[in-house]
């Protein structure tokens, strides 16, 4: 049993919470910590039994009854803390992206050269859902053969107000899509070449940011690549992928809440997909965190680890120039 | 919160223990009795933090502590233990069947009479699944219109061994069916004819008993209803409905692991079903206990009473005599 | 080349004309005669090149330029105008039902009897149905192993006005089903039990008739089988099998006018089925003529012969007696 | 009846000259030409009921009593051909592409502008198919709302030989998908850019071409738009679509032969897309024609005209350019 402290306590921090508790039987969340910590929040904290419940992260980091932490603070905070964490030889996951600059991630890789007995797992959870898992699982036993063209399908249901993100699409939402696009063909990216614009609302073309976009890329073992992004797909979230080879294809669809099919004068009708990242992945938080624990309990290597949340940065650092220069960008262009 | 000790500590009481543990936030499992409780179980059931481990079912009824029982025992011991249940003021979650014979019942149903302050409920798991609760919302809103014909297919993916089974196949297979054909029309069954035979292992009419079955019904809101049994589907669990109306019909068909469908020179290939109920409807068993517990709370009705469970045991019971004695049976023919 | 001629110019008769006009390689028209004929239908006849249009159809049955007519008349004139045409040495194609008694069928086979040259064949169309002669074809090719439980959902998209058939429901619409039923499993039916009832509109009681059905049947070979019928589905023509088998079930779905699927806030919608039989069918009508054509060219058997002919007639004659006498039948008792 | 002469009698000349013969109520076939006439193709063509068989292509042109000429010969001789046509009066219709470079096809456009009364239509049969006319139809009638994401995926089933194609896979394969981006957004396209590369036979890059390519482009009208193509599906012959917009999406599936899913122990079945494009798209071959002679007939405009002809050109040279280049192209480089 892994005893866990839970940096952060906002949306994501507090599913981690729950997903552990009801979830992950090699895991136990001992401790949680937020600067905003108030009466709410810790009263929704003890109902899950954590009786240590800090301001202060540091009380956590300082901890010798827990074995890693969790870190779900603000994007800016993952790098310092990770590696704070980390020279406290405490295990690490820590959310995506690790940071809005390769520098940062750097200096947690440094980190974890000088700390090799410390597990590091980036939380990219959407490696551990059923259906890109069965992608991933269909081209490793070779069924589909060499990848020759993989399709990423990635839409939100609902656009964020204008100016809320601090972040491009790319480093916000696309990071998800790059590190699948990683998983899904394993193999690095090579070149990219961008098509954005904002065609939901055009206000957030001030802030220098893009709602819609087309990622097409050269994988480093050769296949193509193509993303498509929407910030709002007014029939939900739309989460699929397929991959294609020299022996075949691979495809997912979306999940629903149930398979009820109507039909009616009006036609043939069936559930909208699950709304969102919530709804749509919550298994997938618990299963990356077991992993993890799996990793700790039994010495062996993390799922998801550091050159995974560097290259998922580099690419959406790419993106943001090939769509801003309007030119095909290789990763190594990216330092 | 809802204290609960389980009696019988086989399959289904270690899936209840499980999933109340895991995903019941209004209940808590307290105490759990087996007579044949060895170290092993022992050993399980404690990792669950139960304390109150016993042989003799007795003691969780004499334990004021214990609010409500599940009763998880053998089917010939549902009713009386349910009666002592039930005389000592535990409210009561009975699995399914009630019994093999209707007296048995109705004396269950007389205790309750005389305990009108205790809650009911039979554990017809399938009713809360997310697919056929999703047919009864649609009817229920009008979507479809007034039922006029229901379909239900339901196969095994495996035959039990020749021999195993108590019961016939009415009574511990289609009686499910024939649950959700009662709740899926909002209507008692008032005739059926069964065509029965054994095609998978024709051993079985030696002991009397059926593998497969078409069973035939008029509701008693005048909606057909058909009902098709198989105790060996080669593709696993096969568990689907389709209710048709004046309006429309809504239906589902069955879950799987993963949504990925690989296309290659030898067709187009989706995942089988789900392999077994345990897989296919773990979700509705930890549903139906949340709502038994929450009408403990509220003291509002239980969602599956005692009407319920002496219906399906009726209708298994006509079943049986319209397969025997090749004719419509009508259910005022079984007392 | 088969030189056709067809007795009736009603829907299907003119359905018949353009389907040989426009598809049929091996045959052509070159008479047609009904006794309503009036000008509007001449000149539609004419269109598509045939010469000989008459009102008398002994005038085709006495041209020794026609090999082979097409009976498409009135059901009651198909038995007399059949065995003269099979006297007359024609070939003789003959819509279904063949005739409301198993009398007058047993003439057409004594006429064959004594013309043995002459091929026959009846018009049951969905055999050559791309969808169901896939189900037909699995199961010959042994994929699905022994045939165990056949399920049939046919549904009309409109019924039809009240009192407007002279046959019953089970000799003018399942009359379909229960050949397909025998087709699908390669074999007759023994025994069947029926459920009817007037659930679209109670008016047709009054005639004796039915517009919901659900027959559940015994196979000759042992399988179980269920039909289930609608005079009114108001997504249109629902039109379905399974054949589900030791090894496995083979399934089929209603065919639509695209794949095109819609998604938005309400929902994810397909097309309804093609609307009813013409659409539905149409190639069928094509298919069937061509190798009725095959086998006069080539001198072999016609694939639906005089006994599916009479065997489709029998069963729909116990359907009704089972849904009159409220009890199983056997086909045995139809004489 | 439009009377019609086709010049070539390759696959495609063959296939429309059947595909009038059968499924063309407008039009007939009086005449053929090809270089290459011998006693075989004769025969062939003489089973149609056309009298007129020459080798010399000017005999159509110079026959009075024919209307229209369908273009079917090689590529490099649709321009010259067409402008004889044209200056003779006859309606063209020219199968794709019109040429292999703008200089030719706007010497047909100014053929075209000094004979007004002629009826000129481009071969791009792909926008008569049942499925993508239903995604433009959702599109136009304003189900998806602004267009802002266009996928088109497409796969051949077979590559051709190494060395076969006189043209890249862009003027000879895309140029397809092209106009069908243009038709499915209705608008053209603005800038492209395409990863091309040959994965599936590397001895083509010697001829400078490729077998696999992602396409991404900007439309005119703000969409942004992906295609991707492989030269070989080992699944069949892969054609889809998707249009996604403000309100909505609406995608497209590949056709199969039957509907029958078999589901055994090794999974859940389907049958593989239809073939290739005679079998996929056969009834659009004729849906042209007769849109084709409507336009004659009735002295409308033709449903692809000129226009659509150079579009299609266009985008294909600027992929070849990009593919080769490394870079965006904009349409207004090509002239």
């Amino acid at each position: 049993m892994v005893k866990v402290g839970i940096i952060g306590a906002g949306r994501i921090g507090k599913v981690h919470l729950e997903s552990i508790s009801y979830h992950v039987k090699n895991a136990t969340v001992v401790a949680m910590a937020d600067p905003f910590m108030n009466d709410e929040t810790e009263s929704f904290i003890k109902e899950f039994g954590v009786e240590k419940i800090y301001k202060d992260y540091k009380e956590i980091i300082n901890d010798p009854e827990i074995d890693a932490v969790l870190v779900c603070s603000s994007t800016d905070t993952h790098a310092p803390i990770s590696i704070e964490a980390i020279e406290a030889g405490k295990h690490v996951f820590c959310e995506k992206p690790l940071a809005n600059t390769t520098d940062k991630i750097k200096e947690i890789a440094e980190a974890l050269k000088a700390h090799p007995e410390v597990k590091f797992q980036v939380g990219f959870n959407r490696r551990f859902d059923h259906n890109f898992a069965a992608i991933r699982k269909a081209y490793d036993e070779g069924k589909i053969g060499d990848a020759q063209i993989l399709k990423i399908t990635s839409r939100d249901p609902q656009a964020p107000p204008v100016g809320y993100c601090a972040a491009s699409i790319f480093l916000d939402m696309t990071i998800h899509d790059f590190d699948m696009a990683c998983f899904l063909t394993n193999s690095d990216v090579e070149e990219l070449y961008v098509y954005a614009d904002a065609l939901i609302n055009p206000g957030i073309r001030e802030y220098g940011d893009f709602d819609t976009a087309i990622i097409s890329m050269k994988m480093a073992n050769g296949a193509l690549a193509v993303i498509d992004n929407s910030r709002q797909a007014m029939y939900g979230y739309d989460q699929r992928a397929e991959l294609f080879g020299s022996k075949g294809m691979v495809a997912t669809s979306n999940d629903t809440l149930s398979s009820a099919v109507l039909s009616t004068v009006d036609g043939v009708t069936g559930e909208k997909p699950l709304y969102f990242f919530l709804e749509r992945y919550m298994e997938s938080f618990s299963q990356e965190v077991r992993e993890f624990c799996d990793a700790i309990i039994n010495n062996t290597e993390t799922p998801v680890g550091i050159h995974a949340g560097m290259q998922s940065v580099k690419i959406a650092l790419a993106a943001e120039k090939s769509a801003n220069e309007g030119r095909p960008v290789k990763l190594s262009e990216i330092d």
